[in-house]
């Protein structure tokens, strides 16, 4: 494929859509090396900073990533989900056929603050059980987890041991909590300093954090999630319905 | 409120939190100047690193904002949007009450690139429309958003000025093309230098970034389109149906 200089898209963008059209095709695959920066500025007749610009834009991207001294490789896809479904990081995970594991970092029963206390419809100061969890398919780390339900609820729950169990499994076998719903909210961040150390990242890393409520049946909230999902390994997908257009 | 210096969570964290219960709660309101880095310690009774580090965050989550020499200001809540119906940049924001405006960076007619004319079902190299639009509620850039139309579907189009103009109801007006759904994924990225400079963000910066492909009543792809949001400004809202839980 040609750049063209006077095309109104800058060379290196030119680049960038021109080496993923070649990922995409199944030219280069994940874990291919790359042509080295030398071969991409022969090949396509660009500069080295124009190739290198490049380059650093699809590791923003997580299309691609770099290992010192070794070259630029093909990162895998990312993880294509649907944000419809109300379903949990072991069902997920299971779904596309990988092996998903936990590290409980947090596991303890804490007195509600007033955001958690209105959030879950609770007195103040109510207790409820906090479960952070750093949250792996096939010995990545992908998401970190913290969930707070109304001990009330399921006071026995942290009798289990959360590094291999599903919460939403024992939810609904121990307690008959089947949850049939949940509203969330969906943003882009900076991944903070324990965050980084938990993914695995380098700074400055983008995340994906979700807040979550989920209800049972009844209309009972359940449990309120905060998530963080790596940016370089996520993305959600959804089905978007006319309302009026403007 | 005070902090525990034996509860599970890090002291900076409390701090966050506590700023944020106060913010939530209406006693800080937006643009509100925080106690100083001094007036903070004293009264959390915490040193000035725990300080400082509960304030970096809570500029990376996009709560506060600093002014050189003026201090720590309380930010307005993000916008707040609805994934689930199709509209557009010009109707989100007057459904909020406010003016939204347009700078176009790109109008003209270009060559479908491979994966362009997989996604608009077109031929190898079809015509296809680009417009580029920065996109502004009250003067406040939010969005860059690069739509790619058949130019088949809509030859005339840029004979409109989308610096005023809704693409949409153009589409709708003019040629009948009344949108029913679209398919999207969402991502998070570290933002580019260019976008860094539209969007007047400092580096580095989350924002989140669309691919949306919308569709006409029968079925025929009307347009592709690539935006990234501001993450400091935006949270997007989804309803979650239960599926088979895990």
């Amino acid at each position: 494929m040609q750049l063209h200089r006077e095309a109104p898209d800058p060379l290196y963008v030119q680049l960038k859509d021109s080496l993923v059209a070649d990922i995409n095709s199944g030219r280069y695959h994940a874990h291919h090396r790359l042509p080295s920066e030398r071969e991409l500025s022969d090949q396509f007749q660009v500069s080295r900073m124009t190739v290198r610009q490049a380059l650093l834009g699809l590791a923003r991207d997580g299309v691609i990533y770099a290992r010192v001294g070794k070259g630029t490789f093909v990162a895998e896809p990312k993880i294509d989900q649907q944000l419809r479904a109300l379903t949990g990081f072991t069902q997920d995970v299971e779904a596309r056929g990988g092996h998903s594991a936990s590290r409980v970092l947090e596991a303890h029963v804490i007195a509600a603050t007033p955001e958690l206390a209105a959030a879950l419809r609770l007195t103040p100061a109510a207790e409820v059980i906090e479960l952070a969890r750093l949250r792996l398919a096939d010995d990545l780390p992908l998401a970190v987890e913290t969930a707070y339900l109304p001990f009330a609820l399921c006071p026995n729950l942290l009798t289990h041991d959360f590094a291999t169990a599903s919460l939403y499994r024992v939810l609904e076998n121990d307690y008959g909590l089947t949850l049939v719903g949940a509203e969330q909210t969906i943003e882009a961040a900076l991944a903070e300093p324990r965050e980084l150390d938990l993914l695995e990242l380098a700074a400055p890393a983008a995340v994906l954090r979700f807040r979550r409520l989920t209800f049972a049946g009844d209309g009972v909230p359940v449990e309120w999630v905060l998530s963080t999902y790596r940016g370089d390994r996520y993305k959600f997908r959804s089905t978007l319905q006319a309302g009026r257009l403007a």
